[in-house]
């Protein structure tokens, strides 16, 4: 064997290829119970490497952790046995070598925590089972040096020799696990949907898949298209339509899929062109009303919302060891907007928004109600954390926001002579003192930020709800654990978003000054909302939404779906106005809820943003094997790339 | 609750969006032991009602299964309760309703198999989730006039009501978990590899993915193409290249997936553009030759064959409650070639072909030798079962082979006489006798095909091997299951397959008339073979391919992987001789292979076909949840379908 690997360090030859022993253990599974086991071990070799003339050390990865080779050379060591082992130091780093030694426990001071920590192995021979270049692009075991992301994506497979990222992947494939343990416990069946689907009429967001000329022609055949040229199928956003139409069926009654989803959209930080989703759908769900009285959740989806609990539940216990409540907090959307403006608050820390509306003067008030907001403040006090009020007086505020500084000159009335208020008033508006000090009991040293926001709340976040982030982010980066806690996870679903928006800009390019669907079309109104509904209301029409909303991330998204035919068509006709091309392309939908569709309803949890938390990275592509740039591209595989006309043309389709 | 489903008959109304009590059991989950329960039910009407004066069933369907609801109108009933319940016999076939009852034992006598089969359910109350259509396209539950397929396929969600198709899906998803709970135990991760990966040079049955002109814009600057015009991912015929740049990154060193894979190719009875594989990948797989002299299994690989055997054999046992071998059979290619003709044999039947060279007179033997051929023959025996005899002589004779009955004066003869050993001899050539019959000891009313094949043999099938399958097709047919056995699952691994070849008349308009691998590239040759490899000799040389067979279906195939790589690269340019612009799209692997990969392999089983022979079909769109047809149209979703010229624009793209 060991001639063998001499003759390849100097020669690289095929010979490699023959039959070697198989390992008998991963590096990272020895401990002091193997002390004295002969071993065979695979793996590659690490750079630190401790060289000297009697007593030299390797250490070897494997994808379970690092054992320390120990190679003894010194004048009790058979000379021939030496020198063949002496070949181990010409071997470059991150090779594979296959090694036979003998485990030896560590000297007590020399243990060192974590796997094979205790032991090391005394090396008997090795094989060279192939020699990797001399010039590598970078040493992925050079953990002072991370090399700069570009190259690392490069040469991803180097990159994936990092302990941290093979770490992650370890993690993701056991959560994956796991999440599929409590599904199927719960009767849900797993079920693949089509990824080649149906272009819709805008494309909005969607990736096209040509199809080639022969396939066209017999697709042409069998749909009686009457327009010439080449066909497409579209990769979908979501499983969405294919769930609902098998609930539709009833032959699948819990559906879930952990579903690869496509959105062509470039420039959003940490987007991945494809990414992943845990998908479930489940029929006969509840409407709403019939549990408990005192239950804040009182949309329907109970079903959908016990069983993501006890999914959630789990993994944290088996990932974290963290033990979650037994039923997760229930804000309505109303609420986390005037307490904390956003729909998806952080509520690992209090700072809360305070309503002035009610110690605002006669006046000023009905000017703000008369064109449809209210007024707000955001309180930090001189008693807080002094390096927390200092935070606060360093960070930039908002531009919808103005700073106040409290001293006792301006104590009873800051909030008259604000800008905002006095912008309310005629030029020639005296002064009628408020309150708004009494209600804040505020003092000479405290910061205060005041703005105004629609009422009732629209869209996704308010001046005040981005102030508080940016100060809770700012005293975060500045380690005040005690006012801005991070360490506990917080789970938080946000419910009743209202159905309709005009709010949502993402949408408006193809709503153009329509009603759009907070989320889509196919999310049930509250049925307490179903008159004002049909009565044309629809600003005050509440979804069967839910969103599962962690540490102030969306971690999730779902609802009760419309099961009644005739309100999805009076939804797509008279509240989002499709046209008749538009609303085509729901037939079959349509269709399927006349055939006896059972009410129904789901959720789809972003698994990668998932995964990015428990492995506490920033960013998702830290938890995907081969991940792609935020513009798209991967740099791996060269994709995109360009394709020949000659090929093109098989899909009746040339560059423009 | 009954008030309001009656006014639901008459008008069509949203208000049965409102709450409602959530079901207790699943119809199919009902037996004795619920004898006395009160249960609420959801589920569908069935339209086999019996309606009497005193005595009315209702079967109500859901995803488990379908219970009898039992309604009593007789005198002893109270007027207004009869009159509510009443309305039931007015709700439409398939519509959904809530009811509750009280579970009652069945008489004895009008006890059926099967679930819920003990019991009925007496009514007590109904609500009308959802009616149902009065005219719908096709009663799925109408097993004796089942809608034709286009029907069906244009209404899934519909024909997904019909039981076996949901039983399929049930089973699908017991056969995914337990494929993923074997896998987990034996430490393979799970990883996702992207969907949208990169087209090669050649785009061959590729489905490619325009993107969006700003993603290429970046796309190019990032990656310096010097080509203007639109950019195109891939989608992936099999995950092969990441899974092995997986295993060279040594950060997964047992990978899985269940991969959806792409292939643009129509015209093939029962493929589907996406369907689903088992992948799997392993580190540190051997290299043949050092596990046991007396196994069959002579190349390297072991890990996956073992793994592989564990995984189906937990399967079976799990849904087909049988118990397979600890091992599977295994055969090399030559073997399955001169014995059963085919590269798939179906090892259920004996029926083997019998080569016949060494009963040829010498200058026959030589002219064949010299053509590098070989004669060989199958008979049927008067001695077996004269139906089976009577199949042979109703059987059609492939165009390659001859057909010869034995009769009393051709049996000494018949071989010499043959049309394919007269075109042997020159026109004098004498009858030198020979002794076939001897070998074969044929009878008079005996059958016999004789056929020439290559020899060595190449490609996937002989004449005689296509001969013997269309016999037992036809005896199969006409129901001999003892000549013909088909109820034992017969396993079996194919080995030591040719690396390369001249003879897939799939691959040529790719080779163009250069050897191309009888697989894939990147699989290893045998190390015993590596000498003939370098020295040239490529049709010596076999692969450390496997292919796993069932009942003559091939259902996976899998290989030890070139992880050298100079023997990449000399596979590459000497042997396949790809072109530069060829050879560059594997530049990547090229480079993994160099940073010290990992010997490894791994293999892809059809989950499709696999779940297809599970369930019993002869069909995998049975066991799909939306398929497509053959020609790759989808007629629930309508897709693929025309995409107006201004959004093709936005992806620089136009018909042609």
């Amino acid at each position: 064997m060991l001639a063998l690997a001499r003759r390849l360090l100097h020669a690289r030859s095929y010979a490699h290829s023959a039959p070697y022993p198989r390992p008998s253990h991963h590096c990272g599974a020895l401990d002091a119970r193997h002390d004295g086991a002969r071993v065979v071990l695979a793996g590659w070799l690490l750079p630190h490497r401790k060289v000297s003339k009697a007593l030299s050390f390797f250490p070897l990865r494997d994808s379970h952790g690092t054992t320390q080779l120990v190679v003894q050379l010194g004048a009790d060591v058979d000379p021939k046995a030496a020198h063949e082992l002496a070949a181990l130091f010409d071997v470059p780093v991150e090779s594979t070598v296959l090694v036979e030694g003998e485990v030896r426990l560590r000297p007590q001071n020399q243990r060192r925590p974590g796997p094979a920590g205790d032991i090391e192995v005394q090396l008997k021979s090795f094989t060279l089972l192939n020699p990797a270049d001399r010039n590598l692009p970078f040493l992925p075991s050079d953990t002072q040096n991370t090399a700069n992301e570009d190259l690392r994506t490069q040469y991803r497979y180097l990159d994936l020799r990092r302990s941290q990222l093979s770490a992650n992947l370890r993690k993701r494939s056991k959560v994956a696990h796991i999440v599929r343990g409590v599904l199927n416990e719960h009767d849900f069946l797993e079920v693949e949907t089509p990824i080649l689907l149906k272009s819709t009429p805008e494309g909005a967001r969607e990736f096209l898949v040509p199809t080639r000329t022969s396939a066209s022609a017999s697709a042409r055949l069998a749909s009686d298209h009457d327009k010439p040229g080449p066909l497409f199928y579209a990769l979908p956003q979501s499983p969405q339509q294919p769930k609902q139409l098998l609930m539709c069926s009833g032959g699948v009654d819990r559906y879930y899929q952990l579903a690869r989803c496509f959105r062509d959209e470039d420039g959003r930080k940490d987007r991945q062109p494809e990414f992943t989703q845990i998908d479930l759908e489940m029929a006969f769900v509840s409407w709403g009303g019939a549990v408990d009285g005192e239950d804040p959740w009182r949309i329907g989806g109970h079903e959908v919302r016990d069983v993501v609990e006890v999914l959630i539940r789990r993994v944290w216990s088996a990932v974290e060891n963290v033990a979650l409540p037994d039923r997760f907090r229930v804000m309505t959307y109303n609420e986390a907007m005037r307490r904390f403006g956003s729909d998806k608050p952080d509520t690992r820390f209090a700072l809360e928004i305070v309503d002035l509306g009610s110690v605002l003067p006669p006046y000023e008030l009905t000017a703000l109600r008369n064109s449809g907001e209210t007024i707000e403040c955001l309180a930090v006090r001189r008693s807080q954390d002094p390096e927390f009020v200092d935070a606060a007086l360093a960070c930039p505020t908002e531009s919808d926001a103005e700073r106040i500084e409290i001293t006792s000159s301006n104590a009873s009335s800051w909030l008259l002579n604000s800008h905002l208020l006095r912008a309310l008033r005629p030029e020639d508006g005296s002064d009628r003192g408020a309150s708004a000090v009494d209600l804040l009991s505020l003092q000479p040293g405290d910061i205060v930020w005041v703005a105004k926001r629609r009422d009732p709340p629209q869209g996704g976040s308010t001046a005040l709800g981005r102030q508080r982030l940016r100060l809770a982010d700012l005293a975060e980066s500045r380690g005040m654990s005690r006012e801005i806690p991070t360490s506990d996870p917080h789970f938080l679903w946000v419910t009743e978003f209202p159905l309709f928006t005009h709010a949502d800009h993402d949408k408006d390019f193809l709503a153009k000054g329509r009603w759009s669907s907070s989320h889509h079309p196919f999310t049930a109104p509250a049925w307490q909302d179903i008159e004002a509904l049909y009565a044309g209301r629809f600003s005050e029409v509440r979804g069967q939404h839910y969103d599962l909303v962690l540490n102030g991330m969306e971690i999730g998204g779902g609802s009760v779906r419309v099961h009644d035919a005739a309100m999805q068509d009076f939804i797509f006709s008279q509240v989002l106005q499709l046209n008749d091309r538009e609303k085509s392309s729901f037939n079959h939908l349509l269709h399927a809820l006349k055939c006896g569709a059972p009410p129904h309803g789901g959720i789809a949890l972003g698994f990668d943003r998932l995964m990015s938390i428990l492995c506490k990275t920033t960013s998702i592509r830290d938890v995907i094997a081969f991940p792609k740039t935020s513009a798209g591209t991967d740099s791996l595989f060269k994709s995109p790339s360009p394709v020949d006309a000659g090929v093109l043309e098989q899909y009746g389709i040339q560059a423009k």
